[in-house]
């Protein structure tokens, strides 16, 4: 296998994206293969592969593998064909914005070029790009934010910004990184985020094997941490920031930052500007995804709630910007009124 | 089997103390056969029995049944015995008081017996008042609280304040209980109470058996349904309440008051006036229990978290009395500034 990416989180071969199975961490990797777009989609809507930017990245090679089974078929029309790939890529999950600004960036790569020579090549290195700079993005962002944390950091984080989030790693946890390559002294309470465990499967995962102190908590704990554990920042990542500087992310992110709010601790949003939604003027506008009630009835196949329970399952709120003390990008650590711009026209 | 108490929660035969296990719900309902105080205390240690005036029903019980072995053997100091039975017995669970007020009840009542004829049955008449008067109690508790509901209440709940953490009936969901007998609509919020499940488990099952609404959340979802679902109050249970109004309670219950109060809606905490611990000024001087990290790490016995990672697993946290809106005993619905004094010595 010749990869031509090569992440903990993805591998592109030239012929499939392999995903790592984040359902099956911390307990086994394992990858899926993935050979068409619609295996791309499943996964992404399984959660397989899971986190803005990395949803983003799988769904850039998702649309390559659609323009290769149309290379291969040559029936029918490309640019429907190619249409429908993007719907069925946009389908997967409805939250996060990356997924779209990653299709748009492809579908709008596509158009330039439609079937001229080289195109499969050329959409192929387009998707490399969105995987590679979002590795670099990450890494501007870790050194921006990473100035944020003081010498003796005391974080609380929820769910999972980490590498297995992005393409490699990480945006909350990329600002930790870089702290702690400062030198700096970091210990992360790291909330277990139900109801999909993301922070004890993932973060905590993540966080043992690159060395980085941590303590695991139930994330009702929050609150009673905050005020005992001398906490003196909060940093998650977002799925979608609006114009005003809203962020959806992980359901409990609101409830975190009412907390930090009540006992004084910045709270940070860290995320690219792919995740600057700059069509939307609030969080009011964002479709926050409902998931299966199993989700919180079940774990790991075993019953822990009365049969024909009703659940309520929003897997992300929205966090208001006042109660965002900054939110980093790779430009720059924004504050406070939030004003968010197409700036370069490099993403949007 | 004569039973001569029976309730949901607990059995006494005259010889043996039957408790249900709790920590099989909701799949299976079973009891486990106390036949010695040092059963008692295993059970109470290791929550197959819990909630504080469970807690304190089931320890004075098994302060018979040490007086029971005693009266057996014949041998030895009976004073030393029972001294050594009371201490067992408390060692089982540091923080809810009702343990040690049905102990100390108990020891007193033994005190002023000695062996003198027929001490057995007094002491057995004793404990099954203890457990009676919780009963009644709770539904006195339950008519001063539902007051407080407004005839269309959707309210949050934390943990399991229900019959299965009392002798019967409950205390925050006596108070859903009565107000539904009272013709008021209330849909109840419960949290699933991380990492022990008690709302998933137990609190979920108690509201569907009695057909009482409810929707199944994860604790971290409280503060967005307070946001979006017209949560108009806050009913929790108490484990310790300390003379200033301070109120121990199950993990995550601070965090609740903080959201609760953040969206200005009432913070009610409900519990008998045996939980109420006049020797304690403050919640600063509440021991808080730390628990295994494996009811982080596991659920079920599956593990969800990576092998060595470090926990924090408070069962506790403590509710500051100026998030609480009110305390509802049974002798009065108190609003701060909350100043509990002795004032009947039925309880103290």
């Amino acid at each position: 296998m010749r990869s031509i990416l090569d992440t903990l989180t993805m591998k592109w071969d030239g012929h499939a994206l392999h995903l790592l199975d984040q359902r099956k961490l911390p307990t086994e990797v394992t990858y899926i293969r993935c050979q068409s777009h619609e295996d791309v989609s499943r996964a992404i809507g399984d959660m397989v592969v899971r986190g803005a930017p990395a949803i983003g990245a799988a769904a850039a090679f998702g649309y390559v593998l659609g323009a290769m089974r149309f290379a291969e078929s040559r029936s029918g029309d490309v640019t429907k064909a190619m249409a429908t790939v993007r719907s069925t890529l946009s389908a997967s999950r409805p939250t996060a914005v990356n997924l779209f600004w990653a299709l748009k960036r492809m579908h709008l790569f596509f158009e330039s070029r439609n079937t001229k020579p080289q195109w499969l090549s050329e959409l192929e290195r387009e998707a490399i790009t969105i995987a590679e700079e979002d590795i670099s993005t990450n890494r501007r962002i870790g050194e921006l934010g990473a100035s944020l944390l003081s010498d003796q950091s005391n974080v609380i984080t929820h769910c999972n910004a980490g590498a297995l989030a992005t393409v490699g790693y990480g945006t909350a946890l990329g600002v930790i990184r870089d702290a702690k390559d400062q030198g700096k002294a970091v210990h992360v309470f790291v909330d277990e985020t139900r109801p999909y465990l993301q922070g004890a499967r993932l973060t905590a995962w993540e966080l043992i094997n690159d060395g980085i102190d941590c303590t695991l908590i139930s994330d009702n704990m929050a609150g009673w941490v905050m005020k005992k554990k001398g906490i003196n920042a909060v940093v998650v990542g977002a799925d979608r920031i609006t114009t005003n500087g809203d962020a959806a992310n992980k359901i409990g992110s609101y409830s975190l930052a009412v907390l930090a709010a009540f006992h004084k601790i910045p709270f940070y949003v860290v995320a690219p500007s792919s995740t600057i939604d700059l069509e939307l003027l609030s969080g009011e506008e964002i479709p926050i995804e409902e998931r299966s009630s199993e989700e919180i009835t079940h774990i790991s196949g075993i019953r822990i709630a009365p049969e024909n329970v009703s659940c309520f399952n929003p897997a992300f709120d929205v966090i208001p910007a006042s109660l965002i003390t900054a939110i980093v990008t790779e430009d720059a650590v924004n504050y406070p009124p939030y004003h968010f711009r197409s700036t370069s026209g490099k993403h949007h």
